[in-house]
């Protein structure tokens, strides 16, 4: 099977942030999120609905399927 | 913005069923579902969680790159 969303969405978060050239604590402030959240979805743990995806993909400013489709496909 | 992820794995549900040949009834008898399930998936109701999409990908015994992603992208 396809990676699972929430890993993919882990990744995804992990690799913008980066590119932002950011920590966990700088990423969290910019975009008002606790640091232990930002963690804890780069890392995959969290089972968001839908609609937070949504959400969270707004906040970061890219489109709701940079986050759900992994890299290369 | 790109289709909300709701209504795209409505849309994917409503094809998959409709390729199948199956009354929204049929479909939930298959599944093991209650046809207002369905019916409200169909609709783009649920705000589901990601790892229930994952477990109705695997119910529909498809990738669940199939459900999230809209047609031709």
């Amino acid at each position: 099977m396809t990676q699972h969303p929430r890993e993919t969405i882990g990744l995804k978060i992990r690799e913008i942030r980066r590119a932002r050239g950011l920590s966990q604590q700088a990423f969290a402030d910019e975009l008002e999120f606790d640091r232990t959240y930002i963690g804890s979805l780069e890392r995959g743990e969290r089972n968001l609905t839908l609609d937070t995806v949504v959400a969270l993909a707004e906040r970061l400013g890219i489109d709701v399927l940079e986050l759900l489709v992994p890299p290369g496909r």
